[in-house]
């Protein structure tokens, strides 16, 4: 049955139905008998407890709530089990399950996700502020309290560093924060160093953050004892999801910053630092879980916070204060614990029962502003779609065709051996590694060599702007035969990508993604898998059983052709995010990230040549 | 030297200089180094730590600042002392010191509070908006954070209960909290029973402050197990300092509220509610504590907010937590952690140096936005005063003289005994009791026999309304000879308030109170103390010190009139609250809370003779 999702209206405009709806004159629409309450305000477990509900929040709390009862209440009697607050994601690409939020609701909802903030920067990059609105009206149009952020860097850096097919700056800021109260704030600020040494576009998007009492997220990612750490904190970014160790996390604390532990599909990062309060014994109020980039796959094998919270539990912290790191720590740091992130009266009526061992974070039913969503790990709530915009599902303007003389690097010499800057991969982590490698040239031409087990990549811009590209070198991708894999799914510029090491197979894998209208399509001599992504070239029209199959089938293709990488797709559309450390490639070259800034370098380190 | 308070400007304005003058590029104003830091984000003590500021606000935070150090920056070397932010009040009545802004400001900055949460429902039940708006200008005049609430309660309950000087409504509310970000919300709602109930004008000033987006203050003093605390919850009202038990703080924290432990100098309530954490294990983050009404004499004697962490420290709470509790709760509370509460960059440079142990709380240094204004327990700021309105010089408006025949209580028998309603004294309550005797009647007059040591009190309208007066009957004031004291401080109407055994002096002390315009006067047969409160009859135009030392001039007299009562001159000007338990009397008659709700009562419980 499809209905609508139920309003979230605003706590002001219905404080005189709560109240007469906790004092029971006005009758429950939901009652919730017997349950364990996860209160993680008070970081206790509470047998016992009644819950009632009027319409999208909680009105009553307590031992005995007959007298919100009447005769239309629905009543839940939970027989003991758990009840939690719904499950929050503080810092999510929804487009990184390459789902709309409308799917990715569907997908989310049965595993206890009930809200999340959302930073649509990947679409921003490719449809600007039309592209965010999209993606905000239809995240209203779902149970989710989905809260968006406006995407501070679009591009991620400059347009000397890679070409987006939009720019936002101050005054689109500025806008954004007036669609409504659920445009919540400044996405991750991840041109850092612009931030640190005051540039204006930069400082001028905080500003207009600030000024619209919204909060601003960043993204660091010199070292944790870098002294320009307590700089950024200055400008009033203090949220921050790139945290890959426990000193990390501890340093943000300590400088009054919200950080953020992070468990996406390629970046494993909780386990360590988690230790800020295991080992560490920091006050964890500030620490708050997030996924950053989770695939279709892996929330179909894994499952979204549901399995976080399970995971950080597993690295020995206690289940309330764990949850609390889903719940109302996230609320709290921006500002909305009136409204999420604890079963109180007032509060959205977002509640998960969970059975067995709380530790197991096993989700047997969701509930979302009031109505039963999800049972047993299946929707049972369906809604009307929100229609997806034309302009979105033309997005990839490519002016040729592609051909195997595009992917020939030319180098400095004519025949021998050159010193390359590769682009190392790092399995499960977001870093890279600048690797130094000698490569065959012959011809001015780079020839590797198939023992080498290195790959070319390429990217072509693809917005319909220059229609430049840039190739580059990379190591540990693994492929035991001819393959190429292209993609309009790279971070953040979300150019077309292709990596491979045959030339031929690149620019036949390149030429089919840009005919479907943008995806992925992984090709060797006598196989293809093909992922199509409509909506910008990122995200699938498809429902999410058919995204996570067809996502699924790209990662099956990647390790068929020998790639060993865990969750290889994701890594790799990783590996044009330029504002991530050590070395990537976008459509203007080569992009190193050090801790004097962010440039581009050459592909060749050495013009000399040795027979 | 008088020179202005520094100016405390919006963070959004000032990102570019914040960040300039972390980074170096703009020399500090104020290096604080070698510092033993209380970091009550991370809940360390963290040794070897430096503070650079930039005129109002920190802007870093690490182990070596010297970058931030020019020409013309003032070093403080620590020498390992420790540093923490500055105290905050999360909930106080200024006018209950009897002091005004400027005065309070003197008071507290040298004993390390640096800013607070002001209702000042006092003036504004005497002067209305006027009142509240000449205490935020002259609260934003010095160097205090002051954030300010409007109050909810004038009158606290309905003018059928007591008379004021003027009422407050949802317009109103909305009108003072569109006058500055530092108009923080809604003070205490202490007609919890109209909220409760659903009346209209109490739900309308909570629906205006929540429009506004601020906070919503309670004041609920039902058990905390009454089935009501949690309706009070739904209507959006999220803390509340009426907590005297360990269960109140656990069942406010339970339903999401932040619960506020007051340590005032006639209710010294922390002792018993602190054991919600030392004993009931509850997580503190959303534990504030507070000092409600302090006196200027426990200001001199005991201190302020360093007084009440210390006394938490006392009762076995960590040194670190204590300080959260009067820090950053207090600010997550307000959501201002971005501004006070802890040192971290951006913050205000509100700062408190200590020696000795921690646990001893000992300020020898308060820095507030950026200068610093005390040392060793002395100011060594100054600033303008700012000017007191002529409207709040003539509040007092008496339309006769009082005489002896205005205390004689009418007995509804003749002669013999009847049986009354007594308000019994509770010494360090807040709480009062009702206490049913006997008296003796002559003449259908109750005669109080000295040796009972019962005491008259009459409550007359003062604010040039209808003029009318009540009566009532009090024990344990303990006067052992004829005395009287008169007061126009008395919570929260401040009508004029007499008490005393002899109706002469009743009448005398009123007199002479209302011919100076408001104060307070404690007469015997041979010895007479003034408290002249010039100040809407309530606040004193003095200094502090002269303040201290008039109000210290009361206690004694009580004191040599045989009252026992510790704070008794505060206790005293409690008595006419009509929302606090468990029976008051005000300018209508005897008023008493119960379970069922605020009525009035009759003094008299029979009408039966006996001779």
């Amino acid at each position: 049955m499809k209905t609508a999702a139920r309003e979230r209206r605003p706590f002001a405009e219905i404080v005189p139905e709560l109240v007469a709806a906790a004092r029971g004159d006005k009758k429950a629409s939901l009652v919730i008998q017997n349950v364990r309450l996860v209160n993680v305000v008070s970081g206790e477990i509470l047998p016992g407890m009644s819950i009632a509900v009027s319409n999208e929040r909680i009105v009553y709390v307590g031992r005995d709530v007959s007298h919100t009862v009447g005769e239309t209440t629905q009543i839940i009697d939970a027989g003991g089990k758990y009840a939690a607050p719904g499950l929050l994601d503080g810092h999510c690409h929804i487009e990184s399950t390459q789902m709309t939020a409308t799917e990715f609701a569907r997908a989310v909802l049965p595993l206890g996700t009930t809200g999340g903030f959302f930073d649509a920067h990947e679409i921003s990059n490719v449809l600007g502020l039309d592209g965010l609105r999209f993606m905000l009206e239809e995240a209203r149009s779902t149970p989710l309290a989905a809260y968006m952020q406006v995407a501070s860097c679009v591009p991620s850096t400059h347009p000397g560093l890679e070409t987006t097919g939009a720019m936002i700056g101050p005054e689109e800021v500025a806008e954004a924060l007036s669609w409504g109260d659920d445009m919540i704030g400044l996405g991750e600020v991840m041109n850092f160093p612009d931030v640190v040494y005051g540039d204006d576009k930069m400082i001028g998007e905080i500003q207009a953050t600030l000024r619209a009492g919204k909060i601003a997220d960043g993204h660091f990612t010199w070292k944790a004892d870098d002294w320009r750490l307590p700089v950024y904190a200055a400008s009033g970014i203090n949220g921050d999801h790139e945290c890959v160790t426990a000193e990390d996390v501890i340093e943000r604390i300590r400088l009054g910053m919200y950080a953020k532990m992070r468990q996406g599909s390629a970046w494993h990062d909780v386990a360590a630092t988690i230790k800020s309060h295991t080992e560490g014994g920091i006050d964890t109020r500030r620490m708050i879980l997030v996924t950053d980039d989770r695939s279709s796959e892996s929330l179909m094998n894994e499952g979204h916070m549901n399995y976080v919270v399970r995971h950080a539990i597993a690295q020995g912290v206690k289940p309330v204060t764990a949850f609390q790191m889903a719940t109302i720590n996230t609320a709290e740091r921006f500002g909305l614990s009136r409204d999420i992130g604890a079963i109180v009266p007032g509060a959205y009526a977002d509640i998960i029962l969970l059975d067995g061992n709380l530790a197991d974070v096993n989700v047997v039913m969701t509930i979302a502003a009031g109505q039963v969503v999800a049972e047993n790990g299946r929707m049972t709530a369906d809604w009307e779609r929100y229609p997806i915009p034309e302009s979105a599902l033309k997005t990839v303007k490519m002016e040729r065709k592609l051909h195997a003389g595009d992917f020939a690097i030319s180098a400095p010499i004519a025949d021998g051996k050159a010193e390359v800057r590769a682009i190392e991969v790092v399995e499960n982590h977001v870093e890279t590694i600048e690797r130094h490698l000698w490569v065959n040239v012959k011809n001015n031409t780079v020839l590797l060599d198939p023992a080498d087990g290195l790959c070319k990549m390429a990217v072509f811009e693809r917005h319909g702007k220059d229609g430049g590209h840039a190739l580059g070198i990379l190591a540990g991708i693994g492929f035991t035969k001819p393959a190429a894999i292209a993609m309009t799914v790279a971070h953040d510029s979300h150019n077309l990508t292709v990596i491979g090491n045959d030339d031929e197979l690149m620019a036949r894998a390149g030429n089919l993604v840009a005919d479907m209208q943008g995806g992925v399509v992984m090709l060797t001599e006598d196989s293809m898998s093909e992922f199509p992504l409509a909506v910008g070239g990122i995200m699938s029209n498809q429902p999410f059983e058919t995204v996570a199959r067809q996502s699924e089938g790209i990662s099956q293709a990647l390790i068929a052709a020998g790639c060993p990488l865990n969750n290889a797709f994701m890594t790799l559309s990783l590996l044009a995010l330029v504002v991530i450390p050590e070395i990537r490639l976008s459509d203007k070259g080569l992009v190193r990230i050090s801790s004097e800034g962010i440039d581009i370098v050459p592909l060749f380190i050495t013009q000399a040549a040795e027979k």
